[in-house]
């Protein structure tokens, strides 16, 4: 699964979905997305490490204490991140859910709200209030539907971001679904990473929450354009329980969180490939290290390098600037046991420059993906961790503002 | 003391300078300077934090401990860095101390050498020592000396780098000159800031170390252009004892700590306002922190995100991306305490935004210089960074390379 693959869409029994136009985007494109999920339906969330957080942020996370884990719903919005608004923009989120746990007869509890967009401005509750009996009124379990909601949670996206993947358990087929949105960059506000993963498996929430955690310190937790943290950022894995067949079965599980890791690495992907002003996106796989603590260490300060960012963009084979910020990354790397890859090609060994065929290597860093390998000499533990250039495509979109 | 500014230079006793051209630069410019100190010279050093560190630092570094901060020649290359070259990087730096010590009658361990330039590649080393007799017969106290050796040791900078000033203690005038280079970022490789410091003082080596590294912690430390350490990065403070007057007085001792801070933050601003592609130089004071490490950090924070940085090249009062930054600096701030000033104008109070006059504010942004405040209510220590926009041209410029 990698980015751009035309996937199938393997539709989880329990959910239906919709979209549509609130008014909240200038543009009066869909701005407005809805899921409901049958009754049974368990869930987990992870939310953004960042202090400064948004209303649906703290919202979500009330409500899925106090429903114990319980979804009936999830509300998005895109266009405003209801971020900085304050008391008001607690009541306002709250005025969200009740009105749609209202037309849906569920608990306000149970439903599931998230925001992308410009911060520090009102949410228009009146808009997106009016506009919710005709999303309930609309949803479907089709794939037109679901693609509706992949483009109406967009903000500076420039495609939708979808992964599907279905598996045999117990002679019943699980299905699995993720629909994210997410740049990884602004315009003109913070951009925000939102991720909704769906499947008809039986589970409880803290199964869920173990698998998600784990799932997601290998793929979301590792992809980088700009290094900064939304503060709406969102994962939510959402079970209906409507296939009957529970992960508790070790068997189950392996292929669960199997399918789960697939969806979760291709929106990975996508979101990185999706970066503005995006040229190239780099695997860079550490290895070597003594733990994956230092190796994933390594990785984010070359990740979030400005110099190693731009020669990538130049596709400069500038080794140099690699190492360099390895040797600046608080790991205590003895530089004469690193070699450096580019592609299959050894570019620098034991720290020190050597020969290597420039045109051959230039071509491997013209391409839009490539690998770069960085070999420790500390350890066995590895990482892996995808960045992108940095070009002044992404310098003038987030320059831009009109004040 | 500004960046641009004028500065009369007083001439240190005890200090003659040179510069020369020795072809390792292909344009033919100047790319050799020497420096020569008085017998009883004392010096003390700062190097580059990073593990990948360039010859000439390994080799300053063994010499200043063996010689025990005796220091009677500095020689400066610019145009390569003698780094990631090996045992004959090693080789090379000492053969050039080694030739200059025999000309100089003084001691190998008591030269100090710098690098900077391009890395990977060897030190052309008899075209440096071929140069050194002509450096040494010429060498002089005078203003002209003084530029040539700046000049010299240039390498992406637009402008070469001095600072000055001068005190009375004991009825006599000390006089303290600084020289850098610097521009905090690489064209095509990694750039390097170095700084030379002279007086005419008495001092220890270890009087000056501890003055130095105080003075640095508030300087050089506190200014980012892109977040990327060199491997080649030196301070490196020499007292002739030429003026007679002894630092163990504690009032000559607080005068010298003001004048060498004085010259330190004017070769900081010089460095910060040289950046390639810099238009904005940008002066956070972050105030009411807990302690000054954190508040550190949260500056170190905000000065390295990619989206703070582009809306400064904008002039972009975005301050949702600066509270954003301030949330993910791993700090446990409240968000709901913090207020945000651009110049005089308060643009957030307690994380929530605020109308404030957009035109004012734009225009102030729009100066060369200015000054964010962001105060956390968590405290009374204070930090104040420099840091810069990121504009296309430095994009442009770091993408720039011909393999």
């Amino acid at each position: 699964m990698r980015p751009g693959d035309r996937l199938e869409i393997h539709l989880p029994a329990g959910f239906r979905f919709s979209a549509g136009s609130a008014g909240i985007k200038a543009s009066g494109r869909p701005d407005l997305a809805l899921v409901e999920s049958a009754p049974a339906t368990t869930a987990t969330a992870m939310f953004t490490s960042n202090r400064v957080v948004a209303a649906p942020i703290e919202v979500g996370r009330e409500s899925l204490l106090a429903s114990r884990g319980r979804v009936r719903a999830l509300i998005v919005n895109s266009g405003n991140a209801n971020c900085a608004t304050g008391p008001a923009g607690i009541r306002n989120c709250k005025a969200v859910c009740s009105a749609l746990a209202g037309l849906l007869q569920v608990s306000p509890q149970e439903v599931f709200p998230s925001s992308t967009g410009i911060i520090g401005v009102p949410l228009p509750v009146e808009k997106v209030v009016s506009q919710l009996p005709e999303l309930v009124a609309k949803r479907a379990a089709t794939h037109k539907a679901v693609r509706a909601f992949a483009e109406a949670i967009m903000t500076t996206d420039t495609k939708p971001k979808i992964a599907s993947a279905r598996f045999v358990a117990n002679h019943r087929t699980i299905n699995m679904l993720g629909i994210a949105k997410g740049s990884g960059m602004i315009h003109p506000q913070l951009a925000t990473m939102l991720v909704y993963l769906f499947t008809d498996l039986v589970a409880t929430p803290a199964q869920l929450k173990r698998l998600l955690r784990n799932t997601c310190s290998g793929t979301f937790n590792c992809i980088s354009v700009d290094g900064d943290t939304s503060t709406n950022d969102t994962v939510l894995l959402m079970a209906s329980g409507e296939s009957g067949v529970h992960v508790r079965d070790a068997a189950v599980e392996a292929k669960f969180h199997n399918a789960l890791l697939g969806v979760c690495r291709s929106l990975s992907e996508q979101i990185v490939a999706d970066g503005e002003g995006v040229k190239h996106v780099v695997r860079l796989k550490i290895e070597q290290a003594r733990t994956r603590d230092e190796a994933m260490q390594i990785a984010r300060t070359i990740a979030h390098s400005l110099l190693v960012k731009t020669a990538f963009a130049g596709a400069d084979p500038n080794w140099g600037r690699i190492l360099a910020a390895v040797g600046r990354s608080g790991v205590p790397v003895n530089p004469r046991r690193v070699n450096i890859f580019i592609g299959s090609e050894l570019v620098c060994r034991g720290g020190v420059s050597l020969p290597f065929p420039a045109i051959k290597v230039h071509a491997e860093m013209s391409k839009p993906n490539y690998e770069i390998r960085i070999r420790l000499g500390r350890g066995r533990a590895t990482a892996t961790y995808l960045t992108t250039d940095l070009t002044t495509d992404y310098v003038r979109i987030n320059a831009e503002y009109s004040t």
